[in-house]
């Protein structure tokens, strides 16, 4: 194990310091799932490995990862775990470096298939499953989304009806549109699920709501349980190395302990009993599992993104065009550098939300959304953009660009579509708010209280509106204070033309034809938290070489932010066009001046380099020659 | 063959008549390539098709077109061509619908190698090979990229050294970064190759520049020729129904004959004779051929952009989300609606550069590189918004978005890397514009002309800056205006920008720090001319309905495109703050306006629906049951 490197230490490479800025609290863990990815048995697949034979690597290598301790750590030690569910996921955001398919099965298996266990089940629950879980004997995931529901998730069709005679639970898919769909670990070697389903009392059969429970799907000689009819997903577009499935039940019978009951019981005398009285309260209260799926996402991406600005970094600052090196030409640089600095921002963000993790933070589901809707953005555009930039040699499969690329698509979409999540951060925003108008629902008022709350803001900020000194935009003060505004100011804007909308047509209208603006709300809201965590980052260190580099990445996020966000600047009368402009040139500026440390800043993420390329499959024995032409 | 449609017939729907429209004068053609594509034997590959297979699969859906007669049209008819250049393109784009593979590897073989031999072969040349490049007895492809070289193909570093006394040239590669890459037809099928090289004169040594050369590379029966190495570039992002290879020469000696020698000549006394006297000239004459090319990336790409946008209306019109359907969401509207009505601008542009094609329009190779990079970079984006727009369900490669947007990924790169083309647009561009300064090379008399250009420009258009009346936003005169002016003017700021850098420090200092100038003016200068093209597309419709809903679909591409450049306006002073926000709601009004037609504006695409989706290949033999678990 490496010794750790303290961020003061002066005889260490800049990128080594900053690699230990980077790296936090689990510089030894992060090495340590260095050394796992970078062994010969965890070089990347092929590009154009059958999806039956890349399925079985990916176990393998999650069996890897069970023997080298690493699944044991997010659990309860009560259970064999070792409680260090932090560690695990600093882990995994190292282990994507290597594989997509690998992080996504293990988030699959330790994560949405252990974790609702633990946290929706009980004891009994917990005693029974969590030691197989975490030792790979039992492997199952996490059925929720169907066919036709989608980003619906509360809507699902999947029926468990509750017979109190045989205390007993008998699962139902009613239609075509009701089968669970890309189900990872269904396809071949899950053995459980976690099913979601509505909870119907026999009886009466009134319909509780949501509830989760574990249903075998398979023997363990992998033979499908009766009633069960599992369907392979097929080939995908990424993420080839885990076995998607579809999941029908036909009257597949479970008993009363399979209900994971932490939420909701029903006792002895067949009384359904929950502390959540309200339905969907008790549904967003179970779905909470999932902000750790996000918080994963998030990370994740990064680790992706990682990957493409090091072999970008390294082909721009290698190859030669037109005689020069290609990292010399602005256009490259514009290209590479401001996404470099984002990806900054957005790994001091997701510290953040491992930070709060566990500490009860109010905000981290609102978070969570808007931060892996933006992550997950932002690192396919930095891989897409690498592709471009290395050429025809891009295209070629041995960079893994487009694996990469195919792969991370899906973050844009599972653990929350980004246009639903971005919707969901507006909600909660907005739901937030109303507690501060308090009483104040009619029109008139939400509207007067909106526009003084904006009126307030603004006037402040008035005489800054035409500054265009870049002493004034790389200020902290003025950074946080910005960003705060923008967010502000258009939750505010939103919440007024909601009511205003809402009064001459109906909610529901309203809802709709705000959408566009709740969308561009969550991103607001995104980028004021990653600036206030970029410069929070920047404050806190101490290695004065360390700390100006930084300070200068986060000035170009703040800058290349403000700069994108321009026109609603000047439509808003907070910017002056000049400023704009101002904003431009010293993105340039900052632009040219990072560029010196372009390779230092992908060093100190420091990727093993036999995961950043893959070996192309051994070719196919040659067909005997033939005729050429028709 | 179906009756061609007339526009102005009210019996038939409107997405027939609409159809009639895009199709144009080619609308026979179109219809049997229809046909042609929709046979079970075009159904889509499965995206797990080994490569080998799809290779195979590839060629021989080649000798299907072959046979169809098709690839006879482009060529002469004094070979057993018939001469129809422009109805074969169409065709081809018609067939890109159906597999990327294919319409790349015909343009490899018709196109690149064919099309070479014509333009910068002679007679002797023509009669010789042409025959059998339409009938694919000849298999070949265009060897030009490099390994090192990448887009400076006049900086190639392959020789073909002249000796005199045998009268011939030996080809040599002369280290590994000069093999040609990626080459098409390379790696399996073809026999022959028009091979670009540096021409040197044995005798003095003379670099006479880069010529092309008709270099075997393989016998008839796959045999290598000795000399050549062929390796494969194996599997790719995507188009991997073509075998790209790479190929290296170890003194491979061709006759003269070989020498493609259209514009340079060796002639019996052993004297290099040329009438372009000028070796770049000469250089630019000959790789004028890949203006073709590039027509040809810009009406495939909207092929693939079609097809997705196809896709995505049916999906959004059917699918439900919370009740609703998803087409009836403004989020949905904003992220489909603008992409259609970009694409339709830029399938009327696309009809222009076909127009132009043969005319000697001398501005063909700058539009061709700037709409080139405009319709790939386009396309690329609707392929993604269609994937993500579909959920889980995009993310199977059943739905052929992964597949499209892996294939069409190269289409900004090859042709001319997309930088690097809206680079050359903006030099052609300056330098048609230099002989306006006439001798006025002075920093200051630049500035000044340039400066008083725009003076002019900008103060008639002054009065209009703060106008938010929609009623002049849609007034074709004011589109077609206001976009010229921000081409004019961002090339009038570029070459004052150039000279006053190039005075301070040198002139290749100011082109690399101009870079992103001239980037933003190639796309300005695409923009200006698919509003032109558009508005004259409007204007020559005579059915009132189809006219009407054109309108719409333009000022959808005018306004979203105004808005999108809406801060350069506004800091310009060619806009106020609130004529930005006035577009925006223009915009969001247009979408609303055309939302209900969007049915009928994919159906005019008439893409035959067998070659929407892929049906997965046959599940391999099930493995036989094992214990789950490790």
């Amino acid at each position: 194990m490496p010794t750790v490197i303290q961020p003061s230490d002066q005889e260490v490479p800049l990128s080594a310091r900053l690699k230990a800025v980077l790296d936090g609290d689990f510089a030894d863990a992060r090495d340590a799932a260095r050394q796992f990815i970078a062994r010969p048995a965890m070089a990347p697949v092929a590009p154009d490995t059958p999806k039956e034979e890349y399925r079985e690597k990916t176990l393998g290598w999650i069996k890897d990862m069970i023997a080298a301790g690493f699944t044991r750590m997010p659990y309860d030690p009560a259970y064999g775990g070792t409680g260090e569910r932090e560690k695990y996921m600093n882990i995994v955001e190292v282990i994507a470096h290597q594989d997509m398919s690998l992080a996504v099965k293990q988030g699959v298996q330790f994560g949405l298939f252990g974790m609702s266990i633990e946290s929706l089940g009980t004891e009994k629950h917990h005693a029974k499953y969590l030691p197989d879980v975490m030792s790979g004997k039992l492997l199952g995931g996490f059925a929720m989304t169907e066919v036709s529901g989608g980003s619906d998730v509360q809507g699902i069709s999947t029926e468990a009806i509750y017979d109190h005679k045989t205390r007993s639970f008998t699962l139902t898919t009613p239609n075509e549109g009701a089968r669970k769909a890309y189900i990872g670990n269904a396809a071949k070697h899950g053995e459980m699920m976690v099913v979601f389903a509505q909870l119907k009392m026999g009886e009466s059969g009134e319909n509780m709501g949501v509830h989760a429970f574990m249903v075998p799907i398979r023997d363990k000689d992998g033979k499908t349980k009766p009633g069960v009819t599992i369907d392979d997903c097929g080939h995908k577009v990424g993420l080839n190395g885990i076995d998607n499935g579809y999941l029908a039940f036909d009257k597949v019978t479970v008993p009363y302990e399979a209900m994971l009951d932490r939420f909701a019981q029903i006792d002895d005398a067949g009384t359904y009993q929950s502390e959540i009285k309200k339905k969907s309260q008790r549904f967003f209260k179970m779905i909470g599992t999932l902000v750790t799926g996000r918080v994963f996402v998030s990370m994740v991406a990064l680790s992706g993104a990682k990957n493409a600005l090091t072999t970008a970094v390294d082909h721009a600052e290698n190859r030669k065009v037109f005689g020069e090196t290609l990292m010399d030409k602005q256009a490259t640089q514009s290209r590479l550098l401001p996404h470099l600095a984002n990806t900054y921002a957005l790994h001091f963000m997701t510290r953040h939300l491992m930070d709060e993790y566990g500490k009860g933070n109010e905000y981290l589901e609102t978070m969570a959304a808007a931060v892996k809707a933006k992550s997950s953005d932002s690192a396919m555009k930095v891989v897409d953009e690498a592709r471009m930039l290395a050429g025809g040699a891009g295209y070629m499969s041995e960079q893994r660009h487009g694996a990469l690329r195919a792969d991370m698509d899906v973050f844009r979409t599972f653990e929350g579509d980004n246009t639903v999540l971005r919707m969901l951060v507006a909600k909660n925003q907005l739901s937030r708010l109303s507690h501060k108008f308090k009483a104040a629902t009619g029109v008139q008022k939400v509207t007067r209280i909106a526009a003084l709350k904006m009126k307030s803001l603004f006037g402040r900020f008035n005489a800054e509106s035409g500054k265009t000194d870049p002493a004034h935009f790389i200020d902290p003060a003025f950074q946080n204070k910005i960003f705060a505004l923008r967010e502000r100011s258009m939750i505010y804007a939103l919440s007024s033309k909601l009511v205003k909308i809402a009064k001459a047509e109906n909610a529901d209208v309203a809802a709709n034809k705000c959408q566009n603006d709740m969308i561009a709300y969550a991103d607001a809201y995104a980028e004021r938290l990653m600036m206030q965590k970029f410069i929070k980052a920047v404050n806190a260190q101490k290695d004065p070489e360390v700390k100006a580099l930084l300070k200068d990445v986060c000035d170009l996020y703040a800058v290349q932010t403000m700069r994108q966000n321009g026109l609603w600047y000047v439509e808003n009368g907070l910017m002056k066009p000049q400023t704009t402009t101002a904003l431009r040139r010293l993105e340039r500026h900052l632009t040219e001046k990072i560029r010196p440390h372009a390779k230092t800043l992908v060093a100190a993420f420091d990727i093993p380099p036999s995961v950043l390329t893959c070996i192309p499959a051994p070719a196919v024995p040659p067909a005997p020659p033939k005729q050429n032409g028709p």
